[in-house]
Parts: structure tokens; C-alpha cells; sequence
């Protein structure tokens, strides 16, 4: 039976790269034998929202809902609609109504990527960020007082539920569970932040309970982020709440010199909501319609979403063929962020080929 | 007529540090004729609280509030205080009554000090990060419901206001504006946090109006940090609130390697309370009682405090000592963390020496 995708490119490099995530699925399809259908919808884009005055119809749910996964590109364009109106208004919202409660993001070094720390091979670097993805600082709950007068104050609420925060946590320590070092870091701030990041830790205190074969410790957020660029060999599974978790998967990639090709997944883990699989890279609106954005974060993240369709070999196909293309670092193939003269397509096709 | 100095020397290797730093001080007041007055108390440390139940004596306020600014080592020992207790029971206190709103730490690469980052040498980065030192994320406005149950939920308020945001970018536009490259970022996070942070950025755009030379620029939080490795020579002056000063403040050291050296300001710019000076360093239980710990930290935060007192000279002249020592790399001198098989005193006595 073919597992039905739905595609959305989004703005800016999302409409350029999604092409070669696409064809790197197919190939990957072809090899092992995988049926795929892709559906592609307009909607989700900032151009959706200057002709229809929102981000996605209101019927979205109901035209997704089925799918067996999400493949999006990249949304944001900050000259057309400010980012808190586009991200709140399809991102997020997929997140949420799909309950993609964990979002995933690895932080590899990768052969041919330069990291901009010192020293560092690949090998040494290879970790997950686990990060709850529907709640937390990301709240709409909120206002504004005293409106345009000296006195004005804005409040908003950070908001953690049990249920929300053991789901994350339970995820994350049966992720380090699969991990020969079976490890797991927690970031919190509970010196600082004193009612949501002290709960936090209680509830990591209790969930280890139930893992006592995994080693866990915790930062505050603040001394973690030195800790990354200090050092990223400590690392193995870190989990954090959804701003920690945003901060963190971004900084990682950064130190690992992946930022611009590191994939993720927002997952229900459930499997009663589709799934989404996206580049960590924004639209980029400086470099797009160059036809040079560099396409390995779409295609990682295509492999990310075999994996979660069941296809484990498939999926660690295409990262080999992501390793190997990057390894020989053929410079008329590889875009310029990573040290070529090559193009998305270009790099796209390679990838595929070698898949 | 003599400044009055209040130390509090607090937990662990804040006890250990805090004698380097007052004999640096006297060697600085010795050479350029400054009349200090040190008064040492107890109270702020953990210890105090084992006896006395409480962090601070019930009229700490009135001891304290008369002095010309207090010279703090470091606070918090989890084994014996949970870190939200301390810290909110005496810096955060500072803090807050003394309205020490701005938090200001430099991060710069010093002769000597390794960096984790590939390729950077000392002038490559040299940039302040401005910290809201009083509301924001870090309330104590919230609360639990359902306690105990599978429902519980627990919710904490961020606070802004607009006298509390504009007094910290006005403070951050008028450092930018003493500075060559005349440059301002603001860390923020309007596409995930909706309510404060766009509150945030339509302040800096307001403030921004009054200082047209200024070149001010702003990213999401996840993405500076990252930019914080990739491409630290881009910062000159950083602003951001309580939560996202606190995690560039320690990242910003961290990326030139002076994390356990560097010094921090905790500032009142209209001078009715007392300044507070510390350095970025904890309390560190693991190393403590043992005199290996590196003073430079509490040093260089007495350089800042006579800087704030009105001798920037002064000043200079213990940062250029401190300078001076880490060049010349005698390992009998210094301590372990920056390769030396030297002591806490040794080094100390070095630097006061230099002055
Ligand atoms: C100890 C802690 C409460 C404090 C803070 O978060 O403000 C520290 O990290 C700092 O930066 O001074
Ligand atoms: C675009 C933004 C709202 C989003 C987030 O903060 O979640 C992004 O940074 C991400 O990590 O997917």
C-alpha cells in the first residue's frame, strides 16, 4: 500500500530544496522498493497568506489529517507577513493539532563539514536534542496592560502540564535506552526560573525511576550552552522544554558546522496524526531564488521520515549517501556553503544517484 | 573620602577567590591614591542559611543600601541549599531591591586564554553583553493546579514593562554609542514567543529612533547563539532580557574561553543603591576548599567596580595586569584551568604584583 505525503514548500529555499528532497525519496523509494505518493498543497506560505489573508484554509486539518507524513520545506518571510503571524499560523499549528509533541534533531559531525570548533573529528560529536514541541514558553496566553502608556506591562504565560512534560521525557530516556552510552541530559533553569523549571526537574527526578540503567545529569540552560561549545563530547540524548529545546537544537548543529544541512522531525509518536519532517534552516530570503541553497537538510530530513514510515535501511541510505557525497567533496557538485561552485540541483542530484 | 566596599564572599570558591580580589583592589588604590573601606559579612552564603534558616538577615537591606557597591564571590551549594532558595533568597534579591537592572559581562578573547573556537585570536572578538537584570522571564508569579494528580499543570508568568525594557536598551544603545564600531543586536523570539518578545522588538524599534548612528540588528534566540560560534566578530553590544542575557553571558565567555575568568556588573546606572560585582563563575563545590580555583574572575570584577566608582584608570590598569600575567604564561604562577600548576594565592599575588 503507498504511504500517501503530503508536500509543502513553504517560502523562499523551501520551494528550491523540496524538489531534491523529493528526489531523493524516490530513488530511495525505487532501491527498497517503497510506495510513495506525494501530494503537494499551495498553502502554508507566505504568498498563500497575501492572497487569502491567512497562512492555510480553514479546512486544513481535515485535508491532512490522513496523510501518513508531512514533508515541509521552510516557512518565513518576514518582509511579507512578520514571522509571529506565519509561524503561528501553519508551523505551529501543525505541532499542536497534529500533537507533534517531540521534536528531534541530531547533531552529527559529519565527513567534509567543517565545525567551527577546535579540534574536533568526526565521531566526536554525535548527539540528539529532544525537545517538547506543543507547549511550555510557547504559549498564547497572555496581554497587555495599561496600552500605550508608560505604565504598560505585557505578561506571558509559560505553561507545563504533567502530561505534557512525562510524554517528552518518557520519549527521550527510551531514545538514550537504543544508545550504547545511555545517557540523557536535562536542561533546566530551576535556579532562576522558579514555579515551571523546578517542576521540571521533579518530573526527570521521577521518570528516571523507571530508567535506572540510564545515567542522567542536568544544566541550567546558561552553563549547557557553554557546555555544547566547551564540550559537545559529553552529549548523547539532551532533552529540554520548548524554548530550551529550540535554542539548543540550533546551537548544536552550529557547533557541528550543520546548521545550513541538519534535518528535523516534529513526531507523534502515537502514529494517530501525521508526523512532519522539515530542514532546521529557515526560508532564507538573502540567498533564495539563487538556485545555490544547499539541499541536505530537506533530504536528511526525507530520510528522517522513512525511518518514522518504518524504513530504518531506507533511511540510513540516504544519510550514507549524504556521507558519501560530502566525503569526496567533489566541488562542481557541492553548493558554496559547503566550499563548491555547484547548485541545489546539482548537489540534489548527486545525492540521489549515489542513494 | 572613602568608598565603602560590603563583601560577601558566599559559597564554596567564592570564599577562596575573594582575597585575590580585595589584594588586587588594595594594590590598585595603593597606586592611584584611592581610599577603600572594606567591611566583610557573613550572611548571603549557604552556611548562613544551614544556621539561620534564611539566606539574609531581615534588615539586610538597611546594612547594606549605604555602601558605594558590594563585592560578591559566588553563591549556591545544591547539596546543601536547593539553587532556587539561595540564589533567590540573596543575589536575586540584589538584584532587584537595589534595582540593579542592567547585568553587563564583556566577552573577549584574552592573550593566552585558549579558545574553543578554530582560528580566532585575541581582537577577533570583543563584545559586551547587556542583560535585563530584574523582571522578564525570571517572576515569581505563577503557580500549580491539580497538584499531585495526573492534571497538574503549573504555569510561570514572563513580566515585561516598559520602563523595564526601555531603561535596558537605552543602557545598551548608550554603550554601543561610547564604542568604535557603534553596533547593536537584540536577542529575541517574536516568531515563537508571541506576546513578550514582539513587545520586545517594537521597543527596540522605538528606542532606536533617539539613536540614529547606532546600527542595530536583531536575531531569534536560537539562531544568535549559534551565530555566537559561527561568527562571533559580528557582536559589539549584545541586548537581550533576563533569560536570553543570562544564556549569552555565559555562552559569549564560553566562546573565548574565559568562562571561569570572566567578571560581571550587576549595575544600578542612577547610582541610588549600591552596584553589585561578581564573578561569572559559580560556587564550584567540585573544586572547592582544594586552592586551585582562578581568581582572575573576581579580579577583573574589581576592575569593573572601580570602573563604576569613577576610576576607569584604575581600572584598566588591574585588566592590563591581568593581561600581563596570562602573557607571560609563568606555569608556576598559573592555576591548573589555564595550564599552570599554580594556586589561587599564587596567581592573585601575581596579578597584584603587576598592578
Ligand atoms: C545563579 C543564577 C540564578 C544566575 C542567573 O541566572 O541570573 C546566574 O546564572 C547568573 O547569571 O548570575
Ligand atoms: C520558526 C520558529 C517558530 C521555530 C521554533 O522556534 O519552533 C523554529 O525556530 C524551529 O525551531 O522550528
Amino acid at each position: 500500500m503507498a504511504h500517501r505525503i503530503a508536500i509543502i514548500a513553504g517560502d523562499g529555499i523551501g520551494t528550491e530544496v523540496m524538489p531534491e528532497g523529493t528526489r531523493a525519496l524516490e530513488a530511495a523509494a525505487k532501491r527498497f522498493d517503497i510506495e510513495l505518493e506525494f501530494t503537494t498543497f499551495e498553502f502554508g506560505s507566505c504568498d498563500y497568506y497575501l492572497e487569502h489573508g491567512k497562512m492555510l484554509p480553514d479546512d486544513w486539518f481535515e485535508q491532512l489529517k490522513g496523510f501518513d507524513a508531512l514533508f515541509y520545506g521552510a516557512v518565513g518571510w518576514p518582509d511579507k507577513v512578520p514571522d509571529h503571524i506565519s509561524l503561528w499560523g501553519s508551523l505551529l499549528q501543525f505541532r499542536r493539532r497534529f500533537d507533534q509533541y517531540i521534536n528531534l534533531r541530531p547533531c552529527k559531525l559529519m565527513p567534509g563539514i567543517k565545525s567551527p570548533l577546535a579540534g574536533r573529528e568526526p565521531g566526536d560529536i554525535d548527539f540528539y536534542v529532544v525537545r517538547e514541541n506543543t507547549e511550555g514558553e510557547y504559549s498564547s496566553v497572555g496581554g497587555k496592560m495599561y496600552e500605550g502608556t508608560e505604565r504598560e506591562i505585557v505578561i506571558q504565560e509559560t505553561v507545563m502540564s504533567r502530561t505534557g512534560v512525562d510524554r517528552v521525557l518518557k520519549y527521550a530516556f527510551e531514545l538514550a535506552q537504543t544508545r550504547p552510552r545511555k545517557k540523557l541530559t536535562s536542561a533546566t533553569k530551576s535556579n532562576g526560573i522558579s514555579i515551571t523549571m523546578p517542576y521540571w526537574d521533579e518530573r526527570v527526578i521521577e521518570m528516571a525511576k523507571s530508567y535506572p540503567e540510564i545515567a542522567v545529569d542536568k544544566f541550567h540552560i546558561d552553563i549547557l550552552t557553554a557546555n555544547f561549545v566547551l564540550h559537545p563530547d559529553w552529549f548523547d540524548v539532551v532533552v529540554g522544554s520548548n524554548l530550551f529545546g529550540d535554542i539548543l537544537s540550533d546551537l548544536g548543529p552550529a557547533c557541528t558546522g550543520t546548521i545550513g544541512i541538519a534535518p528535523s522531525a516534529n513526531i507523534n509518536p502515537e502514529g494517530n496524526f501525521p508526523s512532519l519532517f522539515e530542514p532546521v534552516h529557515g526560508s532564507a530570503p538573502d540567498i533564495a531564488g539563487k538556485g545555490i541553497a544547499n539541499p541536505i537538510g530537506q533530504i536528511w530530513s526525507g530520510a528522517m521520515m522513512l525511518e518514522h514510515l518504518g524504513y530504518k535501511e531506507a533511511g540510513d541510505a540516504i544519510v550514507t549517501a549524504i556521507e558519501e557525497v560530502l566525503s569526496e567533496g567533489n566541488s562542481q557538485v557541492l553548493t558554496r556553503d559547503v566550499g563548491g561552485q555547484g547548485t541545489t540541483e546539482s548537489l540534489g542530484k548527486a545525492i540521489a544517484d549515489a542513494v
